[in-house]
């Protein structure tokens, strides 16, 4: 049956991102999954660990090595923790896999960038430079037909989305932006910890890493490169009692006199052929609900006459546009298919 | 291009049932929807109240007018409150429609009890004997071809497909029946009131109507039809801090002595040829989590020899398997499709 | 009993302010509440609408009647919406009460600013001067003795406590403020709507009224007297999924260059005699799980040397140190009693 | 300034239990806590991983060392885990010290039962003898005076309250006991676990130990003490995605002709010198969040005329009235005073 199938494998098929892998590939028409593959549990069936995909899914999870993932797929998703993809990912690129990889180690393009942020060895230049950064809706063009994504990370995704046309319009100052980012809980990943127990969570609202995310160089790295010159953010990440869902609320000064209705028109145009962002009317704007479990990004916008500011509300599922969704977009691209393929998942709401 | 698709219409479109009909549509290879109707909200877009529409159905909101229902579709569901359906369906079905209904207001064969339940006049007693009770995975066969299918309710699923194998073998006893069952908000409505508000049920579990609930004559119904003499049950819910999801724990003593292998043995020859229906391995016992957003239903054993007691936990996710997800096999089931047919998503997890 | 002890009454004691008044005022040495007044449900006992004061609170509630209150009590607490307050707090006056007003209805001094944020006619131009704005902490000497307080609202308590210290030493630029905050639903009252439909919000993170909120005057009006220019500033407000806490995340331009530790110097100077506040060590920012249920606010800072940016996170528990806690922290000062009597509840963790 | 108060010692201060010990005894006008115990954190300021003890305890985590907490303090509270108190206990009885214990080591009075159920090896028998069962509302005389305590479980408390007057009466058949009982996330401690991982358990209601949790000896031991016959319970846990609180939901069948009003009016007198107990009116049931916080448990009645059974429905705080709030009451039992000291707290709504 799998003839005209792309064969698929997944490494980290117990993490929150590689679960969510097979979840939405269960829906895509040319896609067959091969093989499951975790570190830590290889021989017990996956459904032991992930009762939801009983009936579902019967496969055991494999171990990881790249000769027989070579043998079984043509194409692996790497769902795996930053410094792990960055040992992992060489191997099965130089076992004849394509790779699409989730973690944050090939998206910097400079190895040094990797390691003040990472604090981790950086991977080697010329795979770093290989890498093709996989920001679909900005990006999209420069993936096709190439072996090797670097799929973008939960907080840049719903940030660059938000920002990339008012920066590359000009419309406002990229020396003024500060990001005010929360994540639902399931971006800190299924490892146990305080952070994530639910009686530390729950009913709370916290900041961490303020000023210390992994993702700024991220952002400031895409930022630079389409405005042109070196863009410095502040960023702050905040947890939110809730599983899924990430919203950026961005602020920027402009530079000149335009209305929300000149960015809703200007997003607009710059999406136009692009499915899966949703810009809001005027005087509305997205809620994290409103995008669960799909892989929207939905955006919405307030001007400031008072202080000459622009407001940005951008809006994700973490676990989807932020990272599966956005993986197999990737894949759709790189095979020359249509991006939405598989992915036509409307929001659960409530 | 309907030329081939059913042609549906969908009353009550601003519900939580309705909204769901629409969600899980869209994901159905036969269907058309052509009206989403709301008594209340009519004339304007239905993304305006549901942004997470946005993009997905453009269409604007129509009022309940029986004869332009009659033109726009060939099936309708009633995703109405108890009161209206009976008032409006014969209606419908008077126009030459195929209905549906939501509603609790044909479930029961016995208008009596109807009105002692719920407080309402009860539908005409031809109509009530037309409507054929649609608990797909017991009733299934009945529903082929029908034009009136009456959907069950949301705690009626899960406990009724939780104990009727067990009924039906002569392994428990009918008169110890104690049920306790726990329920997602979602389950009442999208109706403003103290009870749904959020300061008052976060972090805060509670139970209400105990042995009051309308939910208990179908019950009984339906267990004193598949047993063969009168069944009472006790039955208590209660309101869980969690949008969606209900668990039925139900206890029955044994008639003889059977072990948590017999009951799953028997229930997974029952439910043999229905994919919707999950059975646990010893040991094990389904979480609401793991079927949401989706149509399973899961159940597991627990036999304590000490007290010669059964305990049954069946989930569902009330909005799916419990109302639209269900309306939707039972509309696969009415026209010979498989049952399965645009119901085949995965559960969101986490 | 009464004879030591100061009479006080609550109208508006249905509401989450009212009916966390009652509960701090139980462990107060020096009250005794009189009457629990509500415009809608007077004389059944207020138990029956708050069961968790059963044998705590035996009184019926009354009707709001002037002249009776001032009978009953020495002092009133006015926890009644605005614009109600606007027209009830006159008659208390006159009646010969003291009076302390939980509502915005006496924080602005410009009635045209009132209307225009408010959209109801102002108050008195007399009684809008007469009202002493009881933010304790910074005007905790303009209290004392006076008959009259309006109590901040609880986003501008986060926030002007979180600003004022570095605004008064002229280390930030007032030009500069941008204020990210973030509210629990218990913020919205008691009022059921959509927006406080628990399936709504629940696994939801929404923001609303962006840069239109009615705190955004009274905020701007401290900032503007304690800096000696007009201030204006970006305000976003956001609505967590949780009952209680509100977090103001706050971003500001430096003036020179200063470090974390000497704003955790400045801040620890500036409220050393004030029990309440307490500043976090470098690299450690408040959660609101650390203050809920007690009239703490907790302020953290991070210096981003990168963009000479300062941020600063402060929270509170909106319904105490936002709201009936710091009322009665008015309450303490105005009598000339020590601000913490009766107030030092320890935060309820987890 | 010790002169005149009792010097506490709390061993395992950094779980809930203990941490939940020291928010309560800060409003205790006889206690002092002399020393804060931790055998993993010693040395570092308690409020480092507690801050919201910022400003309210400033001491240092001592370590476990019996003679040195003999110096420090007259009696210790051990809020360790099971297995721990079984080997600590001893060690400080011999050192003189008074011991309230709130483990489940010292519950159960036949060490056999013990490793059955617990699975360490029991204490000796001596010792299980000695220590008092301190359910204070049911055997609070024999409290008075002992050395040694050893704390209700909360699963125990919340469903011993809510059946011993109508065991005790002889109004229901202790052979018919269904006990299904539902607790916040607290109540497994602060380790770290999937079953305790925000994102797993939030929106998600499960079931655990269907038949095999360790307070179903304690449970019938009491029960079969009251009754005067061997009583074998059926009793269900679940986790409920909320921090705080328990609710039993109890079934038994009548032996008699009873209403809910006999219900009412018999707890009521056998609790009538009990604050903490408060029986719900007639059609109305208690709801965790009306205990949030305070030393309360509610109880409520429902007679099923049809089946003849009784639903009874009690909740507690688990943290509370199931932990600490309940072994400072055992305190206040043993020490002579008033057994409400320090524990008239209000509960926190909403």
């Amino acid at each position: 049956m799998t003839d005209n199938k792309l064969r698929v494998a997944i490494v980290g098929s117990t993490g929150y991102g590689g679960v969510e892998l097979i979840r939405l590939l269960q829906a895509h028409p040319y896609i067959e999954i091969t093989s499951v593959i975790s570190s830590s549990s290889s021989g017990v069936p996956i459904s032991d660990g992930f009762p939801h995909l009983t009936n579902i899914v019967a496969k055991n999870l494999d171990g990881v090595n790249p000769a027989e993932i070579a043998q079984a797929a043509d194409l692996v998703f790497t769902a795996t923790p930053s410094g792990v993809s960055a040992k992992l990912v060489p191997e099965l690129l130089a076992a004849g896999l394509k790779v699409i990889d989730l973690s944050g180690d090939f998206r910097l393009k400079d190895g040094t960038a990797y390691e003040q942020w990472y604090k981790h060895p950086a991977p080697s230049s010329e795979l770093l430079e290989k890498a093709v950064y996989g920001l679909c809706e900005v990006f999209g063009d420069e993936v096709k037909g190439v072996d090797f994504i670097s799929n973008p990370g939960c907080y840049p995704t719903a940030t660059l989305l938000g920002l990339i046309p008012a920066i590359n319009a000009g419309w406002i100052d990229p020396a003024s932006l500060i990001i005010d980012a929360k994540s639902g809980v399931s971006g800190a990943g299924r490892g146990t910890s305080l952070m994530t127990h639910f009686a530390e969570i729950n009913e709370n609202f916290k900041a961490y890493k303020v000023n210390k995310h992994q993702h700024i160089p991220e952002i400031e790295q895409v930022l630079s490169q389409v405005s042109g010159e070196p863009v410095t953010v502040t960023f702050t990440t905040h947890l939110v009692p809730m599983t899924r869902g990430i919203m950026s609320t961005m602020y920027a000064t402009l530079k000149g006199s335009y209305t929300e209705e000149d960015f809703i028109g200007l997003y607009r145009e710059y999406y136009k052929d692009r499915s899966f962002v949703r810009i809001r009317d005027n005087g509305v704007w997205p809620a994290t609900k409103e995008v669960s479990g799909s892989n929207y990004c939905d955006i919405g916008f307030a001007v400031d006459a008072r202080t000459n500011r622009l407001t940005v509300i951008s809006v994700i599922d973490n676990v989807v546009k932020g990272a599966a969704g956005q993986a197999i977009q990737n894949l759709n691209l790189m095979m020359g298919w249509e991006e939405s393929l598989g992915l036509t998942f409307t929001p659960v709401y409530p």
